[in-house]
């Protein structure tokens, strides 16, 4: 008992809070470490060429000996989307609901990791022991099946995760977020509350995932006459349950399309999730048996992904389904910040190939609005406040709405990826900060491209490379050949062929003159040269800095 | 009398459907070609290294001895920014109210083409001849003061032609649109309606320019105790007055900030259009004079743009002003789509300075919506409706408004870039189509970037270069030097040493082999098969492609 009052609880997230995704936050007790959450990220803008980005794990690889495991809260990429890649180095088991662990096995397949990995499937309102931690994982709401809370117990105190949640008094499938257990966790006092702050810049009360059906329902009597095509989130399986409910009733065959959606419907239906009507669905192949007014399509690319079904049916390229005139075509999603004109191209062609696009009320959000994220405050009653899950400007927001039901500005934490917060019911400080990072995946490279690499590819994007090569004799430094320039990415040289020449006659100028000062200048020397002179001439001429590559063999 | 009926009037864009930006729009009968707006486009995403983007104006060059000058609507860059491009080709005159033509003017200056530009100052009412046409000037309200729409006389009938328009009872500088005008002209008989679509998927009615002062004076009325920035478009200059009203009724001294900005209000200030009170303007070295509840700053930066005034600002690099905790940050505007992500960017920066960010009904569009389009449409009762400006599912939306009205589902056309519309009161046909495109500006360069330079800088971009040096003896094709291989973008190398050591060994025995077999063997295929060796080793060991580019000399 004494000891228990000695030590102290520490949260350190290591990854989410200074970008959208890669969520993965650790708690340590003594000798004990859980992992909570394994996401990954997508790339900005300026990360060229990369195809996903996820958290550095130096930390836990330094603690290994105290890590117990990794506890998930759900199926969405930024919270499993990295497992695969740090289960090489940390081969820990994992906690998961059903679903969430059936999402990340199809993961693990991909992997080849299945067979060298624990997996342990959690039931809501059952808890785990971890080390000193015992995990407890309480039903939410969300835009994906089986997402969980989680009460962290520690001898330090209480610590509530909500994890990534919505209040959702009437699910599509499932029970309701277990607001009981809330207010009882509440009663006998929660250290902590880490809470979802996505949309805590909106007021209100995000609408419960119900509604999107009604509307399908709509949707669905005003357009009898045409065939209906919806995209949305391959993961939403309610919202999928919903457009299969109104197929059904409306009497049209359901076409599932897009390799993602096709997995996680197949996986969601063997285990139970989703409740398909004998018949009801159809293979792509099928579709030409049936007129266009009794069929559903459910699609991916309701983000404009330029290479999901939906884009390529707009832009004419999917191999088995084109867009016709009096289409119904239904996005049933929101674009994610970023994906706006991508969003938006996809619904120019549908609407150019004739398709009537709609997009007002086929969606709501599986976050918690302001007023819901006061309840969960109100019903768990923490002494801390950590608001989690979202840019600055909402972890800000979470904490103002904190702040205003009474909770002290003093025992809020704005915490930024590496801060180690060192917490039990004495008082809580940032005491540390560790080693945190992104890793960059491009194709099988993992961390092989760095800042330089980065760099590089911004420049050449920007006005592209200038290459100088040139042959010297050895010893004497006698230019043998070249100055030669060769480009990419600059000018179209056919076009240019002036410019060219020229440019090749100054820098042989100026080589002669600088062998002519130095028969045996070092190539560091020749090189600078080479750089500085073109540079000169092109940025006179163009206005542009395309990136100049000086080569020298010798002979 | 009998000629006039023979003739048919054409209506060819000549850009600006196909995109946001660049509009252009030639009006030509018989002889005489009057165009309409010059404007220019930003640059799309895959456009790499794109300044901005001007039309292809081939096919008024093509018919140069019948164009009569440009008639320009407002003066927002997407209708007057090639101006400075085209005047070089087609020295014509440009007929404009009196602010627009100061802005035109500014830009001219840039480019050295003022003294030898013809320009004519048109007042609202007033109309001009040009060849066989007469255009007369009406006034409308947009996010720019003094903008027109034009009614465009021509011996076939009248084309009214709405610019970019809101409709604004209570504006903040001069009069509302002039409704009495369009709905004369409809008495008169109209031959077609050319509209802006914009907005025309929003219902109702866009809100006064009036309502965003109103906030402006509620937000002042609350933060009496802290510094006020805010950031809003350079051109919008009544709501610059509209912050200067607020400024001066709260006892505030006004910096202005960013030269874009600094310059438009010179411009409107000279010219009448900025009512601006004595010692109310204050230079930013000035501000340190004052305590920061008695200033507030107007600045350029609102769509997030890395180098405008509020971004250094927010990014600690300005070299003026820094933001404290406290400050109140206002984003009197909205992202343009695509700029949701850098704008997010700034208010998470500017939060995590401890500056409260503002952005609820701090702006209002420019552009009419749907109840607001139906009002032009009834009152001008055009035999033919051509929605313009918008991206295709915005005309689309502009065309269902104009069938909702009763306006033939026949006599409504959504034009490409390109399309020769042939009309008079008999009928209206597309005849013909004729050459546009878009021409990409880089640096000084117009034109000399194309699409093998755009597609070689996305390559670059995705994966890097590689680049493969080899020294041959002349005659004999035995390698002297090489092969070298320097990378740029691909992996950092140092920590790729084995990787490119490999790449090194497998290229040289594959070249070894061609040359075995073929000891004459030429360059393009000693190049080929360096391409094929480095494609398929790389591929292979990083599921990356980078451009290969083989470089021989000869000795």
């Amino acid at each position: 008992m004494k000891k228990e009052n000695k030590s102290k609880l520490k949260i350190i997230a290591l990854g989410g809070l200074e970008q959208i995704g890669m969520n993965i936050t650790a708690f340590e007790y003594e000798d004990s470490i859980i992992v909570v959450d394994c996401g990954l990220a997508f790339p900005e803008d300026d990360m060229l060429g990369i195809d996903l980005v996820i958290p550095d794990i130096s930390y836990l690889k330094d603690n290994i000996q105290k890590v117990k495991g990794f506890v998930i809260t759900h199926g969405h990429e930024d919270h499993i989307g990295a497992l695969s890649y740090v289960l090489k180095d940390l081969n820990f088991p994992i906690y998961a609901t059903k679903l969430t662990m059936g999402i990340i096995e199809n993961k693990l397949k991909e992997h080849n990791l299945l067979r060298s990995t624990r997996r342990k499937v959690v039931r809501h309102g059952q808890s785990i022991n971890l080390g000193q931690f015992r995990i407890e994982f309480i039903k939410t709401n969300h835009s994906i099946a089986d997402a969980s809370a989680l009460a962290i117990y520690s001898p330090a105190g209480i610590v509530v995760h909500t994890g990534d949640f919505k209040v959702d008094y009437t699910p599509v499938f499932g029970d309701a977020i277990d607001l009981q257990r809330f207010a009882e966790l509440g009663k006998k006092g929660v250290l902590a509350l880490m809470s979802d702050s996505t949309n805590a810049e909106r007021p209100g009360f995000t609408m419960s995932e119900r509604t999107v059906g009604k509307t399908f329902d709509h949707i669905f009597a005003e357009h009898r006459n045409t065939r209906i095509i919806i995209a949305t989130f391959a993961s939403n399986v309610d919202r999928v349950q919903q457009i299969i409910n109104s197929a059904y009733k409306y009497d049209r065959k359901v076409v599932v399309e897009g390799r993602s959606m096709v997995n996680i419907i197949e996986t969601a239906s063997e285990l139970g999730y989703l409740n398909i009507p004998d018949k009801t669905l159809i293979t792509i192949d099928q579709l030409k048996n049936y007129p266009d007014e009794k069929t559903v399509l459910i699609t991916t690319g309701s983000q404009g992904e330029s290479m999901a079904a939906l884009s390529r049916m707009a832009a004419d390229i999917h191999k088995k389904v084109s867009i016709k005139p009096g289409d119904t075509v239904i996005f049933s999603s929101s674009p994610i910040p970023g994906n706006e004109k991508a969003v938006s191209r996809v619904i120019n062609e549908l609407s150019q190939k004739g398709a009537t696009v709609i997009f007002q009320d086929t969606h709501v959000s599986g976050h918690a609005c302001q007023e819901e994220i006061k309840l969960i405050y109100s019903l768990v009653k923490p002494k801390y406040a950590i608001p989690v899950h979202g840019e600055y400007r909402h972890l800000r927001a979470n904490a103002g709405i904190a702040e205003s039901l009474g909770i002290p500005k003093e025992n809020i934490f704005l915490l930024q990826s590496g801060d180690v917060l060192s917490l039990d019911k004495n008082g809580a400080e940032v005491v540390d900060k560790v080693h945190t990072g992104a890793i960059l995946v491009d194709g099988l490279g993992v961390g092989d491209v760095g800042n330089i690499v980065l760099r590089d590819r911004q420049h050449l994007a920007e006005d592209g490379i200038l290459i100088v090569v040139l042959t010297l004799e050895k010893g004497t430094n006698q230019v043998l050949a070249g100055p030669d320039i060769v480009s990419r990415g600059f000018v179209y040289v056919r076009e240019s062929e002036g410019l060219m020449e020229e440019a090749r006659q100054i820098l042989s100028e100026a080589l002669d003159n600088c062998l002519r000062q130095n028969r045996n200048a070092d190539w560091s020397r020749i090189k600078l040269v080479i750089r500085d002179t073109m540079n000169e001439f092109i940025w006179k001429r163009t206005k542009r800095r395309p990136m100049i590559l000086p080569i020298i063999m010798d002979v």
